[in-house]
């Protein structure tokens, strides 16, 4: 597997080569499907769609617009509360706007893993634009950990070009 | 920041240079410290002690040696799954030997990145030698997904070397 950058250098000094690299890779190139549930249903309800999804995050919505996003972690603090979770809507387990951490399509992959780290969440909601963010958002898509790892993997098989 | 990978490259082709340097960076240089719980602890301490540390997965042992491994998925499922989380035991949730993927401190970054994408995990624990493997088997550190994304902002920091 080739890395999907597009295009290969020559004579660039190595210490700008990872970061032209990795700044080049597009988050819309990557990025996957999202997995969306809405604000009213149950804890359960939405545990049980994140397995099914095998997903670790599920992006809540109102209607067609962005509230929040909910995590396994946010899910396992309700679950071990003691509270019913077939009551529970997940709208009180997410993290909700505006403290929803979201990448543009149009920023890079090092972007998000950037942004990853610095909020310490393990997925992004990814949206049109940046500048979309406080007003009604509508998700294109989802970039995680694992979204980074496969794309190390394939840096790596850089060599069998 | 500067990547740990401890030196420069010059006239080599690019096409082997991603390859080189990722397999150049050892796991030992990037490990986190393991969180150990022991098996006979309820799914409940486990969960609980998995907030305290903040980590996504525990590694279970007995007395010093690997039992196996639980995650954030594993501890959800059970907590949903309407039992008593104070009586069953982490070592019913979890995933037990020899079903556990490890990697060795010896072995590259790149290596527990294609290891976590090939087993579908998000952690792996780090082993003195993967040839110990079957024996009894004390874990010296965890890699994550976390650690890949880590490795990787490094190596887009590259460029401000």
């Amino acid at each position: 597997a080739r890395p999907r950058v597009g295009y290969f250098y020559s004579g660039k000094k190595n210490a700008d080569l990872f970061g032209d690299v990795l700044s080049r890779m597009r988050i819309s190139d990557y990025q996957s499907v999202p997995i969306a549930v809405q604000e009213t249903i149950s804890v359960y309800d939405a545990t049980v769609t994140m397995f099914m999804e095998d997903v670790g995050s599920l992006i809540v919505l109102k209607e067609r617009y962005l509230q929040g996003v909910v995590s396994r972690k946010d899910l396992l603090k309700v679950a071990i509360g003691g509270g019913n979770i077939h009551e529970i809507p997940v709208n009180l387990a997410m993290t909700r706007l505006p403290n929803v951490v979201t990448v543009s399509s149009e920023a890079s992959l090092y972007d998000a893993a950037v942004l990853m780290m610095r909020h310490q969440v393990d997925s992004l909601p990814v949206i049109p634009t940046k500048s979309a963010a406080g007003t009604n958002v509508e998700v294109v898509g989802r970039v995680s950990k694992t979204t980074i790892t496969r794309a190390f993997v394939e840096l790596g098989q850089y060599r069998e070009v």
